[in-house]
C-alpha cells in the first residue's frame, strides 16, 4: 500500500492548533480515499495529535539515547509514551552522525517504533539500508522545497536507490522525496520502484491544504 | 523568592506517566510549602503536564529557529503552544554553539518564554550573562550527578559568578547546580548569592521523590 | 597599529604552493608599506609558511583540547610547534559551542597563542569579549563574501560592538569583517573604532592579489 | 601485506618534534622488519614528517569540502599538498555525520587519497563498507585506550565485520583496533580475518616506543 508521509517541519501552518487541524484533514483524506498517510508533527504536538487521530503519528527526529542523563534529547521512550509509532531519522535539516543513526534505529527497535532514515544520494542510501531501518527515504537536498519533483528532475537517484537497497537489505522499503506536490509526482515515484513519498511544503504551504492533498491522492490514480 | 528548577532529564522515573506523577508531586510541595518549583520534563511530555499542573513548565532545550524548514528542531512557538513558559538553554548534556544560544534567547523573547542559560564556569557565565537571558545557571560539569554539592565542593564558582553577573548584566538572576540534593545544599547556594538551584538525580532517583523534595525545601529553612 | 588579517579559507588560490606564494606577497606589502598583515592559511600549510615568512601566521581554527586522545582535533600545542602565533576561533564557517570557545581561548593562552574570536552580531560580540580573547572580529554572516563592505552596509554593528567591548573588556581589540575589499572600506572600519579588518575573497579571488592588497593599504591612507 | 596504522592522536609524545622522531622510528621498523607501517600525525605535523620519511603519512581527519569558503576545515587538497597519502575518517574521537563521511570519501577519491573509515560495531561497519572506502576499521569504543585488546575481548566483532564487508563490498579491507598493544593481539586480529590493525596509546605511551613497536611486529610472527 502506498505510503504518504507528510512532514510538518516547523511551519506556522503546521504548529500547535494548526498542526492538529492539518492532522485531522490527513485523517479524513486517508479514510475517504483509502490511502495510508503518516503525519509527522513537531515533538511538542505529538501528544494532542496522537490522541485526536487514528492515522500513524511519527516524530521528526529521535536521539539514540535511553533513560538517563540526556537533558534536551528526544528519546524513543518519550515518543512512544506520547503516542508516536515511528520517527524520521537523519532528515536533511537534522543530519546525524553515522553512529547516532545506528543508535537511533536501535533505540526505536527496542520500544517498537518504526524508522525512516533520510538520505541524500545513492551512496548514503546504500549505507543507511545496511543499518536495516524500516524505510530509507532518498531526498536530493538541492530539490527539497524547490517545487521541482525528484521523480522528474532526478529519476535515476530513485531507481538506483531501489536497486541498491534490494541487493543490500531487501526488506527495507524505499521512499523518495523533495519537490513532490502533485499526483503525477507521486505516480512517477511509484513507477520508479519506491513504495511512497515524503513531502512537506507542497501541501503545507498550499492555499487549500485539503484540496492539495486530494489532488495528490486522486492525481496519482489517473 | 527562591527558585527550585527540577530537570527531569530522560530518566525512566520522569518519562511519560511518571513525568506527570512527578510534576503533580512538585505542585503539591510548591503549594504546601510556598516555594516556587519549575518542572522541566521532556518535550513530548510538556502538553499533558502543562494541562495538569499550575506550576511553571519549562523545556530542556529550545532551538534558535523560527517557522519554516527546520525538521526535527524544537521551536519556541511549539513549546509555547504546548503550554511551556520557559526553557533551559545550553545544558551541559546539550551544549550549543554561541550563535545558537543567542538565537535561542531571541526566539524565546519573541514568544515570551523565560530563559535559563546553563554554563560550566565563571568565564562562560560572564559570556552568557552578556546575552541577557532571564537566568544563568552555573554547573561545574564534573559535579553533575555526583552527589557532591557544588555549594560545598566549589563555593567560589557560585560567588564569583554572582559577582561577575552583577557587573555585566545585573538584571540576570544566577542559579547554581550540580550535586544539589539536600536542604543544606540549597541553603548554602542561597547564602552564596544565587537565587535558586537546578537539580535532577538527587530528587528523581530518590527512593521517595516526595520526601526528597520535602527534605530539600524544609531543610533549607533550618 | 592597524591590523589586516587575511583569511586564506580553503580557496584554490591559497592552498599548498599557492598559499606560500600569497604569504610572501603579504610579507612584501607588510614591509614595503609598514602595515601589520597576519596570514591565516590552512593548518596543513602552516609549517612551510611560518618558516618562509616573518609576518605572523595564525590558524583558522583551534580546538580547546590538550594532549591526549583527541584524534582529528587541532591542538594549540601542534599549531605552536608548527610556527603559528595565533588562531581564529569560531569563524562563521566553523562555529563552536560556547564552552569550546572558552576552552580554545584557554588552550591558546597556555601556550602563548593570540586569539581572535569571530562573532555575528553585537550580542555575541559582548559575550565573546567577556571571555577576554585578544580580539573579537564582528562579521555579519549575510555580508561575508558578498563584496558589500560591512562598514558601509552596517556601520552600527561596528560602532556598537566597539562601545560594548569597551564597557565589558576594554583590553580586547575589535576587528570587523565581511565584504571588506578596498582601501575606503578599511578606512571607514577604522573610523568606526575598530583596530583592523578580517578579509578574504576580496583579496584572494582578485585577478592580481598583490595589486589588490596594495590598493587596500594605500587606499586606506588617502 | 599486514597493515599497521599508528594513530598519533594528540599525545605529547607524538606532537611536533616528538612526532617527527616517532615517525622516524616507524620508518626504521618498517624497513628492518619489512612490515607496512602508516603514521597518522596531527595535520600541523604532516608537512615535516612527509618530507622526512618514506613510509605513508595519513591525516587523522578530513572534511568533505572542496575549494572555497570553508574556514577551519581540513581539505583533501591541502593534505595532498602537504604530502599525506590518505586519511582516517570518522574516528571515535571525531565522529562525522553520515552525509559527511560520504563527502569525505568522495573528496579523497578526487585527489587520490586513501581512506580508512572507523566504525564502532558490525552495523556501522556494514554501512561504512557500503560507501566503499579503501578500508573500514572497527573499534569498539569501550576498548579504545583500555589496554584490553579487541581481538581478545570481542573477537566476534572482528570476524562478523569481515564477513559482512565480504558480502557488501568485497574490495574494502577490514582493519580492527582498540586495546591492540602486543604481537599476539596483532596475530589474533589477522587470524580473525582483518588485514591489519589501528593502534595508538599502546605504542605511543610506551616507555620505549621503538621496543614496543618491535615487540608488536616480531611477536605477531611467533
Amino acid at each position: 500500500m502506498t505510503l504518504i508521509v507528510l512532514n510538518f517541519k516547523t511551519y506556522r501552518e503546521s504548529t500547535g492548533s494548526e498542526a492538529l487541524r492539518l492532522a485531522e484533514i490527513c485523517e479524513d483524506i486517508s479514510r475517504d480515499y483509502s490511502v495510508q498517510i503518516v503525519v509527522v508533527p513537531q515533538v511538542a504536538d505529538i501528544q494532542t495529535i496522537s490522541k485526536a487521530v487514528k492515522i500513524p503519528v511519527y516524530a521528526q527526529h529521535v536521539d539514540g539515547v535511553g533513560y538517563g542523563g540526556f537533558t534536551g534529547h528526544v528519546t524513543a521512550a518519550s515518543l512512544k509514551a506520547a503516542g508516536a509509532v515511528g520517527s524520521l531519522i537523519n532528515h536533511s535539516e537534522r543530519r546525524l552522525k553515522l553512529a547516532d543513526i545506528e543508535a537511533s534505529i536501535s533505540a526505536c527497535s527496542l520500544v517498537g517504533l518504526k524508522t525512516i532514515v533520510c538520505t541524500n544520494n545513492v551512496a548514503t542510501t546504500r549505507a543507511s539500508a545496511a543499518l536495516e531501518p524500516d524505510y530509507v527515504a532518498v531526498e536530493p537536498p538541492e530539490l527539497i522545497g524547490s517545487g521541482i519533483p525528484v521523480s522528474k528532475a532526478n529519476p535515476l537517484v530513485i531507481s538506483q536507490s531501489v536497486d541498491a537497497v534490494k541487493r543490500i537489505a531487501p526488506k527495507v522499503g524505499v521512499l523518495c522525496g523533495a519537490g513532490i506536490t502533485h499526483g503525477e509526482d507521486l505516480r512517477s515515484a511509484l513507477q520508479l520502484g519506491s513504495v511512497g513519498v515524503l513531502l512537506a511544503s507542497g501541501i503545507i504551504k498550499a492555499k487549500d491544504q485539503r484540496k492539495a492533498l486530494e489532488d495528490l491522492v486522486t492525481g496519482a490514480r489517473k
